[in-house]
């Protein structure tokens, strides 16, 4: 059972082949999870040994390639044609000095006659490394190739309504998680114990909808752990009255994400914490009420630096990317951010992670929301109250 | 607190500025949080961006550089004085045309005079791709780069006394969860309700320590999708009597992870699957009487085909591959496997996955043991029955 219908997989491929195009390019070859997900179906995790999908505008099914144990997976999960799924024996692997499964690739290009075509590849993939790239400018020695980086990542920008009846389930997973994980956190408590419940909410899911493993684990400090941006629990650690808490979270379904992050105090926050807070707050919802199409994404961010800068704070890194379909070691579409200077115009259906985190001198406050564009505005696709919890 | 004494790391240095002489590297860029972790202790959920560690043979401590955001995470984790410490601004990121941070990695160098160095980088690391090669070479333009994957990775195959302990308690979380999905698979029963309880058993621990997140989701399919190597649970389906499953999981402590693997049938199993799990622990057992130090990887993995081969049997792929230290996508170490032609000797230390799973027409058996080589043979890290579980 596919999550999607085959026509809207071929859609994608169809605006996958006209930005190709546009691009001047004639072969694409997708590394990235995600990517390969998009366009085929494929998903298992496999992804850390190389694989791939083509895309030519010469062929009309993309081309899934996996290790021979995952032949299986790929069929299973891929909508294309028997013949469109092709696997590589393990002597393609573990032997970086004789064959690699970029030769195979390479093969498979030349029994195409594409070998020496404008081929796309996503340099700035995190599942492409400077090795593979060496190996398959050796095995294609007559193709031009083009940075395709992304290409498949800015297609995925607009969610159809299946993918965001996905993320909505993910939302609903990630608020029921986050419920239960303030409710657990009390002083005394051990934070691996509230860690443990946060997975097994996740994974319990909706009720009727089981959930998936995140791209990304719980990012949870406690105390002065608070000031780094992205620390799990404590293996040992207990909960302290007075400690701060912040947890960032996502339900993932069908493999996409809702996230959602909260702070948290126990015992009695001081003035500064709670004044914090409260900007954050407010920056958050001035930046949600700037959200609407044609906007640009550097305008949302003004949005919310304006209103942080009325009471002297400032935030130097981004305060939002886009979020959906993922695979480890994140869940960012690495795409378009909420930052200064990003002039990508806002366009109805794509879905953010407004992330509006202050890292101070000691501590951390990080209140956010996962949002969709919609035609007229914004809506948030995660609902939970936007307020510093106290406990 | 750090998990090892500062001499441990320094020792590991000492080892790595050996290698690199060895190899002609005057300095090296190491990429791979793992191997990032193992030198400077560096441990939090950033390797999402580039960063990475420099090691100089003419300095006398790494240098690590990590996102401003995550500096706060770098100085608690790391041993190495404040001022080798260091972190880049967002401006550094998401502009890929504009500044990267390997721009601000080569100014780094240039500061420290080593731009025109033999320069080693991990070519093909996962978290090293070909966009950050090309940023790093147009940065350096001097530099000669050298080939340095998995330079990190081999000094890490034998493990210290405390690397062990945490491998001990990884093993012990590993068990306990074993333990408990088996007695709680049954038919009926949903798969997404035993990945969860999967999860909340890897993170609660053994009670006195915490785990933590494994670098790798569970494998654990049921019925006719055991014939995939890397599926994971089913977010709507139940068990059936009738089914097979197998589970791959691994306990963390310390980011060290010890996996293991188990077979279960639900109902009376063919006799097919007996036959195959019988001759899988008998290859399993002679594998594991094969290993001891001085004798190659090759050997180990000769001493299982023969005797699966005497029943007909045979296994295409790999059998066993270097295990411990790890951050996603995987916790395999990168450097030796149980396969042919590998000519690794073992020695005294050295830690393994030893994963002989059998993928045949419909259905998988894979039963699994992590292992050390001792002085005179070997000892298994997890201890279980080997078996095929009957529900």
């Amino acid at each position: 059972m596919l999550p999607f219908e085959k026509a809207e997989y071929q859609e994608r491929v169809r605006k996958v082949k006209a930005s190709m195009e546009k691009q001047g390019i004639e072969v694409l070859l997708i590394t990235d999870p995600a990517n390969m997900n998009y366009v085929s179906g494929y998903d298992a995790m496999s992804y850390y040994v190389p694989q791939g999908i083509v895309v030519a505008t010469s062929l009309e099914e993309p081309v899934c390639i996996v290790r021979l144990q995952d032949l299986y997976c790929a069929t299973e999960t891929t909508w294309m044609a028997e013949e469109n799924v092709t696997a590589y024996p393990d002597k393609y692997l573990w032997e970086p000095k004789v064959l690699h499964v970029m030769d195979f690739i390479g093969d498979l290009l030349k029994e195409k006659g594409l070998q020496d075509k404008t081929i796309g590849v996503e340099f700035d993939a995190y599942y492409f490394n400077a090795h593979w790239y060496k190996k398959l400018e050796k095995s294609l020695p007559d193709a031009v190739f083009k940075d395709a980086t992304a290409l498949v990542n800015w297609i995925r920008g607009p969610k159809s309504v299946r993918e965001l009846e996905y993320m909505q389930i993910a939302a609903r997973i990630v608020e029921k998680t986050m419920y239960n994980a303030i409710e657990r956190i009390e002083a005394g408590v051990r934070e691996c114990h509230v860690a443990a419940e946060i997975y097994s909410d996740l994974v319990k899911g909706t009720g009727v909808y089981g959930g998936e493993y995140p791209s990304l684990a719980p990012i949870m400090p406690a105390g002065e752990r608070t000031a780094g941006a992205h620390f799990s629990w404590t293996t040992e650690g207990k909960y302290q009255k007075g400690q701060l808490i912040y947890m960032e979270l996502s339900g993932c379904y069908k493999r996409y994400h809702a996230p959602l992050t909260r702070t948290i105090f126990i015992g009695e926050p001081p003035e500064r914490v709670k004044e914090t807070a409260k900007v954050v707050v407010e920056g958050l919802n001035a930046a949600l009420s700037a959200v609407k199409p044609g906007i640009t994404c550097e305008e949302v961010e003004r949005a919310w630096q304006t209103t942080i800068n009325k009471y002297g704070l400032e935030k130097e890194s981004r305060m939002g990317y886009t979020v959906g379909l993922s695979y480890p070691p994140v869940w960012t579409e690495n795409t378009a951010y909420f930052k200064p200077g990003e002039m990508t115009l806002l366009k109805p259906d794509m879905t953010f992670h407004m992330m509006p985190g202050m890292w101070l001198d000691g501590y951390g406050v990080a209140i956010t929301e996962t949002l969709r564009v919609t035609e007229k505005g914004c809506e948030t696709i995660t609902r939970f109250p936007r307020k510093l919890f106290v406990k």
